[in-house]
């Protein structure tokens, strides 16, 4: 028997009121939606009244339910080795996926890396990883269960059917100003996760300027309402705030990120970057059960073995020279001193301008797009002297991106106070 | 030239986070989302938002303004008499109108009376006159303008070039949960309003458990926006504040409200009917600036003179039996006493379910259903006496109007504490 029958104006009506809807009316309502049955309006009236009357634990937890019960759970059972997945909330430069799925692989792991692609100013992993030539973002569920086991890693497209109730709601919730709803934010990113079928989780909820969520807060509260999520479906879930006020690493860009990550994982790369890929393939791998420090096998090169491995069983030449862009702009220092400030969001946006992101969900990316930073908050600068380069193949996109930079950087007598990259833990 | 062009997501999250909207952008909104360029699923989101943020007096005089600019606003210039006109926001038993706009004509005004139909468990001004043999409700403006200046009163349909854009957001907001927010109210009732033309408009804003205001306070939050969207646009307005807790009258239902009306027009009828239509008569021919007692008028009869040829210069035959009921059923005291409260929503629910009303648009009503009241609150009553009749054309439909009943009734040893009828007066 199916869900039993509620009515669409009294559910939203009753939230809107700031009252509980019942598990049944949560589970009709999903579902309801799917089917086409609650129209898009209705939708919408209700995701703007949960903006403003939240979801109890309860709710939360009955509403992910139901979106991934809207289709399939992948079955990683038949792996030899334990899963784990790691979330970002996206940021500005963060292409810590690369580096780390063939990392937490390499020390034992099996990590199904099902991601997206970007819209607005944070990149996406799967455009990043489409500008390594001849790579393949779609993979069958048989082709991804053969590649967890002898690769250990794969880095594909989610497939239409995890959550196919999150594909609409988030579509619809995008055109009607519901995104930013912290309920809504994190079902629709557990039910995917859960969806995947990993036995453990580690979220990267990013914070700041560049980052989805602005303060510490709201970053908290989302980071907790997802681990309760996680814990609540039988996924050991782990997360970590870190700072999104600057970019992170010096590349930002869908190539010249692939290229920052082969630093890092041939045991070079930014500090930051480094730093943040051990930090979370630690806490996969405490999931995972397994005694090794991920630190050894960066450094003993099996991480980049992996990763080569990992992009030819998806089609990639892993030795390809990557693309370039035709046109680059420096960008320098207008006084010397210490840069005490490069706002993610002004190069995020910069480098999205640039082409390396896109407006709207189907529009191509450019794979040679982006910024090179030359200098990061606490380095010594000087006046006239490169502090970032911009690279396009469309000339005519360099004004509006620097104009994205207009007061993105500070440049100060004195070194700013340093923060740290990873502000908070949440653990269940 | 146009309008400028805003962005709907951007207009939406605007109000979500507490924001005001510019001028141009609320005439922006509303001719986007007139001519369809704002889909369904954003103005239903953005309509959410106002029902929390709500709009400054600035905003919504434009907002308003908008509406009344998307369709055209009627001359009644030619019109030798001065034009008044009345709304309620919805009642129980508000048979008001039907002696009401000939009284007012009978006094020397034009009333043009444009009228809609019911929804739910009030009814509508132009289902209680369509159970008049005959009658039409359809008038083009030409036929208005005579009637205003031959017979000075009419009663007839809005067009669909009032207002139409709040045509297609109220058709929208019935479904999303997003009646309720009070400056979309006041918005859409004086937006017809103030296109009707008329140079005073007195406004009844109904307060109760009938009424679409339970509480005083928000009905005269609804009132005064109302009083000073009228003012701003030049039209006379004042607004009085009733009370909805109790029917008004004995009649319920589409032709026992014209029999009581008509009773009214005749000089009698019961006391609350006549006090309420003589008080409204009283402000609206002191804006039309006429000095007369309606209560003199009523009295010489000149009233139901007015009536006869209203509806006979809509086709109405006045001395034609009005339809009945095929079944009825009476509901008894279960105690003897005072009638300490007869609730006007549970009256009203049941009058709605025996046919009087309508679920959605376009459903036909039952002119003879309907409940008659044989005790008001105040009344002595006897164990076993008949309270009300119940009236109906389909007789499966008396259980659950008789359940609608359930705990309306109050009888108590004591009469109960007198309220008034007009609980305040709202003037610019």
């Amino acid at each position: 028997m199916g869900p039993m029958t509620y009515n669409a104006v009294e559910t939203i009506t009753r939230k809107r009121d700031g009252g509980r809807l019942a598990d049944d009316q949560i589970r009709w309502l999903i579902d309801a939606y799917t089917r086409g049955d609650i129209a898009d309006e209705q939708m919408s009236a209700c995701a703007m009244a949960v903006f403003f009357q939240g979801l109890d634990d309860a709710e939360l937890a009955c509403w992910t339910r139901a979106m991934l019960d809207s289709g399939k759970r992948m079955d990683l059972s038949t792996t030899s080795r334990v899963a784990v997945d790691k979330h970002s909330t996206g940021g500005v430069g963060d292409k810590i996926t690369l580096p780390l799925a063939p990392l937490v692989a390499a020390c034992g792991a099996a990590v199904p890396q099902l991601s997206g692609r970007g819209l607005g100013h944070t990149g996406g992993t799967l455009d990043k990883m489409e500008s390594i030539p001849g790579w393949q973002a779609y993979l069958s569920d048989a082709a991804l269960l053969t590649q967890l086991e002898t690769v250990g890693a794969a880095i594909c497209a989610a497939g239409a059917d995890l959550a196919p109730a999150d594909k609409k709601l988030y579509a619809l919730r995008d055109v009607t100003g519901t995104i930013e709803a912290i309920p809504l934010i994190a079902s629709s990113i557990m039910s995917k996760k859960i969806a995947e079928g990993a036995a453990g989780l580690v979220l990267d909820v990013k914070v700041g300027t560049g980052a989805f969520m602005k303060t510490p807060e709201r970053a908290r509260e989302l980071a907790s309402r997802m681990v309760g999520l996680g814990q609540a479906a039988g996924v050991r879930t782990v997360a970590l705030l870190t700072d999104m006020n600057t970019p992170l690493g010096n590349a930002i860009g869908n190539a010249l990120e692939v290229g920052e990550a082969l630093e890092v994982l041939a045991g070079g790369g930014p500090d930051d970057v480094v730093e943040l890929t051990v930090t979370l393939a630690r806490e996969m791998v405490t999931l995972a059960g397994l005694d090794i420090d991920p630190a050894d096998v960066l450094a003993s090169g099996r991480a980049m073995d992996v990763w080569r491995r990992m992009v030819e069983a998806q089609g990639g030449d892993p030795a390809a020279p990557l693309p370039q862009a035709r046109f680059a702009e420096v960008v320098t220092a207008e006084s010397s001193g210490y840069l005490t400030r490069l706002d993610a969001l002004g190069v995020g946006v910069a480098s999205w301008r640039l082409g390396a992101g896109r407006a709207r969900q189907g529009e191509a990316v450019q794979a040679g797009a982006g910024i090179m930073l030359h200098a990061k908050p606490g380095d010594a600068v000087k006046s006239c002297e490169p502090l970032m380069t911009l690279y396009t193949d469309t000339p005519e996109r360099m004004e509006d991106a620097l104009a994205a930079l207009d007061g993105a950087v500070g440049i100060g007598p004195e070194p700013p106070t340093r923060t740290p990259l990873v502000l908070d833990r949440i653990e269940p």
